[in-house]
């Protein structure tokens, strides 16, 4: 932490102190909000329920996303040199910050707590009455009756029991997040961070709620309210809160084994990205769908990202960049519509759009919003999940208007709630875009101008993109984060003067 | 191996030769031991079965439960520099021995092998009749006889075709033996990890049978008989067995890259460990309520990890150990109440205080272990496993007392099998904590002074926390995890020359 | 891309451009066979399905298998210390660009192809009629009616309508060309990397189709029509193409960290490998011992691994290219009769000879066939994946020869579908081994020959096994995979040294 020596004694304790005492403040007020408001299902998962189907089906998904969410993100931002202590830590931390924050949150905008004045936590409904999913689960009941288990009768009073807070859409909340610290990444003290959180998920789960529920807009996989969201907040941010020191600067960049950290992260949410996508899917098929689509889509994508790779590269070699961030972009591209699409070549003609938008916006795109705009992007998140997302919204249109709705039958109103016609439903879904885009800058410059004043730890220009004030680093640290980029210079000559010796 | 010149030529050939010619004879007894005793499971899964459902709920549960043991143990004890070939392969052997020799134990304890001699080795049960989880089930097969496939009737002699050793809780067993090694890693040569696996494993099992079987003590991610019992013998073990040489070795130590691969283990650890405490539980409710109170408690440990690791440190920076370490506490203290805690703010409290007493005891009490009381605990597993361990004992003492038992409604006698009264329960939880201390503390320390007898390679003090005299290694071994860290003092002067050079 | 002077300037603007233009002429044909051919599954998965426990019983499996492809694949090759981010990237694109062609080829060898002109594209089928396991499936359908859902008559038409290409299979072939990829590692341009699985992807599913399909072999986990034939396609590619340059090269080897990469692969293969020899399994019982012998072999395997690799090492030390890979060796072996084995012993010495034959492989064997044959193996191909795999087809007549067909009961015709004799069948499987040897071999080293055209960019000698020509790679690429290993041999020399300074 930097201390700055003018500061008067007690801003000075305040200073040192900041995080332990601000976060320890926040803990404290989410647990009571939690003894307040949050509670267990106890009206839909009876006692001694019997129905296992409904975790079987939900768990693994759900798995496969946390996964997504702490190793995914952590590792996929552990590329910087210097700074792979806190990308995996600070990951952690704030994933865990806006899971609790995100549910208080997403709890207190439900039905149940308008209602009751409560807010239900759990896995995924066990009961899922009067909706065309429950019937299979409601005749389970029947049967089981009929063998001396009391049955208790579908009514639609039921229906406001309906869990309010997943543990899925709160790990969605913290993919928010973090995909705004991509934009960051490096450049915030760990107070920043956590204040950064504070106030981006209330208003993301606010306009989510508005685009799903109000809107009635069809965003499966959350391209559009979590992809779109958290990098436009984050450029936003960065755009207010940067300034000149943060643009290349020494340590912005990486090391050999820091590429090679990078792509546990980048293949984990690769390979789980179907399931982040299809994880509130309903109905069966509609999730099925989910799967293919986004796997489709992917596969397109990372054939694309390769060739755009090396197409556009003046020694024809492939970034790894490239590799780690673009290869994705087929995921976030097709999760508004990964439910929708019902034909497999048009989820692999989002893919191969997404992989080169992708790649040629880490070319061309990046280096003009940081010299020009001033929106500087560590992660290049609006290559991976900014314009990606918007293609998402903007392909959701598309698909809205050259699908038959009689082609989904009855799963036409789960996946399109208040279908009314297509193009009605086709400006709901720009709407929702543009609410996102509107709604994300607006509120990420804010953020940035408030994450600058100086009541705030701020990180010495020195250590941008270094863990070495945060963290207790070991004795090789310098070396190998720094030291040794200089002596691969020296090469030939090193080698000399070593084999001579050996001699 | 350390060959030691003074022994006569036939010991000098046995202390050559003895892992492979115990390893080899072990392997060979448990063999015959599952020839003559071992078989699948053919009565309770008879041919044909339709019912998919149980492996549909297990399975990932299992799967996410493995991964926790190979790769999350595994690269969680990667983090010495000079130790992480050792540490993850001799965590791949251990395990594997552990998984063999302890699901014949298990077998050979439970009731199939007293009536019938012959252990069953499954997955799942695929009928689970006469217990409240079999109705379900059982409704199903009604159905299909008919259309035409034979239908068994459920009748009490099936229901000791139970399956007695599942997959799942041989890779439990396997926990407990690497949570003592994580206490004696470093110090023992691969021959001496198998001794005390051979020695731990039946002990630990078979105290878990009289806690879980004679005292019906609800332990349901174990960790009473997992955790605590893993970390007290392996300390009780490290007090017998250590001697100075072990403690402030040069060896003893992370590099910024070993730091790094520790976090893969420790991240797949905390996203799967609601796995981990919903494996057993029962009924489908009960599973629900440990997969929440689980994620709940990590997400609240973690930050408060975050919180104590930067307030008690000197230079108010993170501590790598505590994140990678005690952010699992969490996961530890709430896995014996797991299927019981019926409030998101208990779970959260529990957390809370689990990260906290994590965190301390790194910092203060492991110290003092080490100095004082001579206990060398080479990953903290103190901390982590042991504190909060006993932790989850005396929680769940509470929560006996103050919860309402009709709250649990049908599944209260299969959460308490024997249930009588809250104080009965509340006193058999306590003598479950004190039976696993007790016994694990006599055994761990018999098994030190044991793993010191001359007849076992012993590692040389040199070797200490080190690969070198048990694996092959590569060219970069020495400079990659010793000598670095020496050339990082002389940082400034390296770098002037080398920019001399470069001029 | 090595550029060679003397070739007149279109040929060599083909060679600087030769990846893109032919990755981009295969990724458009390939979408056309889609858009032509390829559909959803629309018929069996009918609007508002509800049924999702085909997906919570199959989707799990598909996600273990999916990792297995692209983290384990991909890790378990980056043991080359100058080869990393080729070993992870290429990976991925070679599995994409499989998984594309596969499921074309698939798609065009089934019937319904055949039938219609249309393959379908589906996670797993929602209806399985007339089949042994679809009864549960359609009794469930029959009570939804009851609650007004249509109920579709299970009838012989829909049969053709059975899902042609799974993600899941799709899988299995990139597999075979990732397996061949370990063969060839560090030899191939990314071009020719392409043109090897552009010829190998076929030929691989017309013989598993035959095999399968035609002779009625079982091959379950795929170790003769995947392992067996992806290794010695491999090594007759590699014996075809390779010269003297491409043995003993300096860049073939470890640093400390890839081996430790490595580590990442082979463990997530490990831990998951039940799942793909468990993947295809049908009816649940067999799906149940696919799991359960797969781990039992792989446990059994590993223990066996650690005793050879130490037992034949002149110092008595453990070598990670066994524990990386030899480890996996009983997965291979077992996979073929995972759905058959019924006794776990049977299992287990099914393991045990698996990891001896593997370690003995790459101590003894694998030397012979890069000096002797010249068939240059860098990964070992032939000891993981080659042997276990024939050793696999060897124990299935075995097993087809020594248990009672009727313990299988109604499992037996979905195991073996043309179960004739036990004798018969064991014939078929000694076809399918020879049928998979003789066809790889020739088709391998016809591919080898092409490779070694002219016409496709080859790698120069000096970056065999290395990054550089290919990827665009950090500052400290030279200093850390390559002259740190000559640092190794100076040490106390240069440690004298930065102690004088120091001082």
């Amino acid at each position: 932490m930097d201390r700055e020596n003018s500061d008067p004694r007690m801003a000075s304790a305040f200073q040192k102190h900041q995080f332990t005492i601000l976060l320890t403040l926040f803990q404290i007020v989410f647990m009571i909000l939690f003894g307040l408001f949050g509670k267990y299902d106890t009206a839909t998962m009876p006692e001694g329920s019997e129905d296992s189907l409904p975790m079987a089906v939900k768990y693994p998904l759900f798995q496969d996303t946390h996964v997504m969410i702490f190793i995914g993100f952590g590792f996929l931002m552990t590329f910087l040199k210097r700074y792979g202590f806190s990308a995996i830590s600070i990951n952690m931390l704030l994933a865990c910050f806006t899971i609790e924050w995100g549910m208080i949150v997403r709890g207190m905008l439900g039905h149940e707590f308008a209602h009751e004045g409560k807010f239900t936590i759990g896995l995924e409904q066990a009961k899922r009455l009067l909706s065309p999913m429950s019937l299979t689960v409601a005749c389970h009941r029947r049967k089981i009756s009929k063998y001396g288990i009391e049955y208790r009768i579908a009514s639609p009073s039921v229906e406001k029991f309906h869990i309010s807070v997943k543990l899925l859409t709160s790990d969605f909340a913290a993919a928010v997040v973090l995909i705004s610290m991509g934009a960051m990444l490096g450049k915030l003290s760990p107070v920043q961070y956590l204040i950064m959180a504070l106030i981006e998920t209330p208003v993301a789960i606010f306009i989510e709620h508005t685009v799903v529920h109000t809107f009635h807009v069809n965003d499966v996989g959350g391209s559009i309210v979590v992809h779109a969201f958290g990098a436009y907040f984050g450029l936003a941010c960065s755009k207010a809160f940067g300034d000149k020191s943060q643009r290349e600067h020494e340590n912005e960049g990486s090391i050999y084994h820091s590429d090679i950290y990078a792509m546990i992260g980048a293949i984990f949410l690769w390979v789980f990205w179907p399931s982040f996508n299809a994880g509130v899917a309903e109905p069966a098929d509609a999730r099925q769908r989910a799967v293919c689509n986004t796997f489709l889509s992917l596969v397109a994508c990372t054939i694309t990202t390769f060739i755009v790779s090396q197409a556009t590269d003046h020694h024809k070699k492939f970034d790894m960049v490239h590799i780690a961030n673009s290869t994705l972009a087929g995921g976030v591209a097709i999760g508004t519509t990964a439910n929708v699409v019902l034909n497999p070549l048009h989820a692999m003609c989002v893919g191969v759009v997404a992989g080169a938008l992708s790649v040629i916006g880490y070319k061309y795109i990046t280096p003009v919003l940081n010299n020009k705009v001033g929106a500087h992007d560590t992660c290049g998140v609006h290559n991976l999940h900014g314009m990606p997302g918007v293609l998402a919204g903007l392909v959701s249109v598309v698909f809205v208007l050259i699908y038959e709705p009689a082609s989904y039958g009855k799963s036409l109103t789960v996946i399109y709630p208040a279908w009314n016609s297509a193009s009605s439903q086709a400006v709901n879904q720009l709407i929702g875009v543009g609410l996102v885009l509107v709604s994300s800058l607006i509120s990420g410059m804010v953020t940035g101008f408030i994450l600058k004043l100086k009541l705030f730890n701020q990180v010495r220009e020195k250590e941008l993109y270094a863990d070495g004030d945060y963290f207790e680093t070991p004795a090789d640290y310098d070396f190998n984060t720094r030291i040794v980029s200089r002596i691969d210079r020296v090469e030939i000559n090193e080698h000399t003067q070593l084999t001579q010796k050996e001699i």
